[in-house]
């Protein structure tokens, strides 16, 4: 993809300082910038790399005032970084806008596919399934029998959902994701056990978002539920019956035991480790690495530590932790005067 | 799949009050129940809800006396919950009962295919595979040269074996397990390593069961060996030359580092960090988030924390680390005194 | 593969006592050598087995004197374990030299493969990639447009490579691994958030490997960064905008959230939480499970605990801590006293 200075500058209803048919091809940092691409300044610690910069073209906000010569050309508008973020989705939508059915792949006879779908190569369609309007399915991705998709929503290259589970719209699923794998229950019979029948499924809502290699069970009964608008990171496991509430944030490598119910709007840091069957209320913020045993029903506060404490009384115990060799020392001396 | 009250009522030997004729497609909970699913009744404490289910079918004890209008069939049997769970079973067999060998597949000359396999789309079987009776390979699944597979396994789509592993009859990998990567050693050669060639493989024993994007490392030379009945949650990592007893569990975020030898019949935590070469007891309980740096060999003991402590004896720390900030008031308050 | 007694000999050089054509098809332990496996003694605590192994041929040191009578082929060499070790390499290569291009596979009209490559079945190469000589890209695979792949390097079954993304010479990718899914970055907007596009790559220069399952996000504006010769395990998490320095080896189960620089010749362990926008010295050696909540400046020091203590201080912490009910009590007993 190639843009001319001028095409930029009316896409972002700017004025152009220089020559309007400088061309760029990629987008970059004002401290990193390379011949052919376009970067923009906003914040002023950066100023003295708009001097040195080897980037075409830089967007600068319209109060820009140059202290020495610049050589990119220049695009000025209200407000550089917006107009940046502008065009970094702009570029990723066309970036990412395949589309067409792919010559090998497998569609089953009664699978329906809506309008404008990409289906990339060997991607597996199963019985049944519905995909709807504006979806993307990368390639080698596979959609298990009964399985439903809304409307623009993308699955990465290699996502692979069992049977009978409930996408929504607009959803993001990134490369590697399983969708539907049997949760982890197995009961006791004799001196062995038996596998429990996982024949439940996964609903994710609208506007969810799923890192990479993250893994997320089917209930045994009923649905593991991510409500609308949930995000995940990377490599995050969320175990059958597990239902999470809407707009609520969990960072890489962390894992959610079974059953339990995470309320909405709460920030889970990465590594935090919840155990199964408890509830954690609206609001909740879990700091790295923090382990949950029990329920935590005070919505809004802040917990850190493994079994997890408030954050302020974490912090504070963990200072005198670190201290313990000292504090023990001074109770020696205590006792040594006692004598 | 539809089956009438009639039908079910004959699988479980019960007694039908109702509609012979009533339909279902789908299992439920009973307190989620909608048209056309059938549940069960067990728990009194549940009672409530089938004065309100809109399930089609009901299975119910025989003791069980209305005291309000039901609607649903009903079936009465000895125990529900049995007669459900054999239900679910039922299903989720016929659910899974794939076979066929797909179009679209690769499976080399001299590869040996079992009867009633079920070999997915875009599958890749290499040179010398032998594949037992009964298995299923789902979509987009890799399996390396040299590699055997016992009777009545499924591996879900996209798992990836490599080359020379073994693996039993009745085992279940889910969907994006890795077996037989190279263990993660380095020999140090001048300034700096050399890779070790991992040569060894993966062993799996019957029974064993691997969740979603699991890793299994083969052994550096020897196997990495998981024995009969061994079953793994999601994300577990397994390093080069481990060994795991008979019926341990391993539940999901957890990681065993290389050459450690854990017993049989260990429930071990999500999230557990086990270091390598040591050796841990049969019948050890590891509580989540735990942290272990050398062996424990008294078998059936239970640890939490990090570095792992007997759990009584974390518990009852871990109380005087939160207090520790009052702890250090009352020695202050003695040092003054003491002035 | 199969290879006489009479080659070996040749191949390292050594002397040959017995039956020059004694035939071994693989390699094995000395105290587990199956009949047709090559071993070798090194170790003077495993002479023992010696005397009793089954496998059909020993390489030995040269000074070997046997005690009792010796039933395998001996090859006699001058340093018999470095030996062995290149056999082992030797051997490896020949098991993975597949090469050629699947009958069934996608390479876009505009991508460029050199010299001797393996392509592998269902692997799909994008538009615009370029791919070095020696290349094995195994089935499955799926690289992403305009990735570009250096000499030597290989990507075994199932990697995911997204678009824009720069891999090295003599890189192993590991089945599973996602290079370049999208950075977790959200930014807040009236009562939701927008997704902040990821347009940025990864670059992984010469010599990385990368276990089974790792994911690794593309930056937001310019590149994730994994400088020459870094080994990652099984399971690790490399988030947006990370650098991580030449030759730092780090363990399964790790995360670095985005914009940390991780100095080079670092040893990570396992289960490690590293936090975003901090900076670790150059040569930090990171216990298991250590988390890490702030720049660690110094080079060449080791921490442990959550949050990262030196690991002296830690050790010697927790001795305490471990025994705080004991110390409560001695603080108690002075209070009491006091009274």
């Amino acid at each position: 993809m190639k843009f001319s200075a001028k095409q930029i500058a009316g896409m972002l209803n700017g004025t152009l300082e220089g020559d309007a048919e400088a061309v760029v091809s990629t987008l970059s940092r004002i401290d990193a910038g390379e011949p052919g691409s376009l970067t923009f300044l906003s914040n002023p610690l950066y100023t003295q790399y708009i001097y040195k910069t080897q980037a075409s073209i830089v967007i600068v906000n319209k109060t820009f005032v140059a202290e020495h010569p610049v050589t990119p050309v220049l695009i000025r508008v209200d407000n550089s970084e917006a107009a940046f973020a502008k065009l970094l989705a702009v570029y990723n939508q066309i970036k990412l806008n395949k589309t067409g059915i792919a010559g090998q792949c497998h569609i089953s006879g009664n699978a329906v596919i809506g309008r404008d779908a990409y289906i990339g190569e060997y991607a597996y369609i199963g019985e049944n399934v519905k995909i709807g309007d504006n979806v993307k399915i990368y390639p080698q991705v596979y959609i298990g029998d009964n399985t439903v998709i809304g409307d623009n929503t993308t699955l990465f290259a290699g996502v692979k959902v069992y049977s009978d589970n409930k996408i929504g719209n607009n959803c993001i699923l990134h490369a590697g994701v399983v969708i539907g794998s049997d949760g982890f229950r197995f009961a006791i019979e004799g001196e062995g056990t038996r596998k429990i029948p996982q024949i439940g499924n996964v609903v994710l809502e609208d506007d969810v978002e799923l890192g990479a290699n993250c893994a997320v069970d089917r209930a045994t009964l009923g649905s593991t539920i991510l409500r609308k608008g949930v995000k995940l990171d990377n490599l995050v496991h969320i175990a059958h019956n597990v239902e999470i509430g809407e707009k609520t944030y969990i960072a890489a490598g962390t894992g959610v035991a079974g059953s339990t119910k995470i309320g909405r709007n709460c920030l889970i840091s990465g590594h935090v480790a919840i155990t199964g069957h408890i509830t954690i209320a609206d609001g909740t913020v879990l700091g790295g690495a923090t382990g949950v045993s029990k329920s935590l029903t005070q919505p809004g506060q802040s917990y850190l530590g493994s079994p997890a404490l408030e954050v302020s009384r974490f912090r504070r115990a963990y200072i005198f932790f670190r201290n313990l060799p000292e504090i023990v020392q001074r109770l020696e001396k205590l006792e040594k005067e006692r004598k």
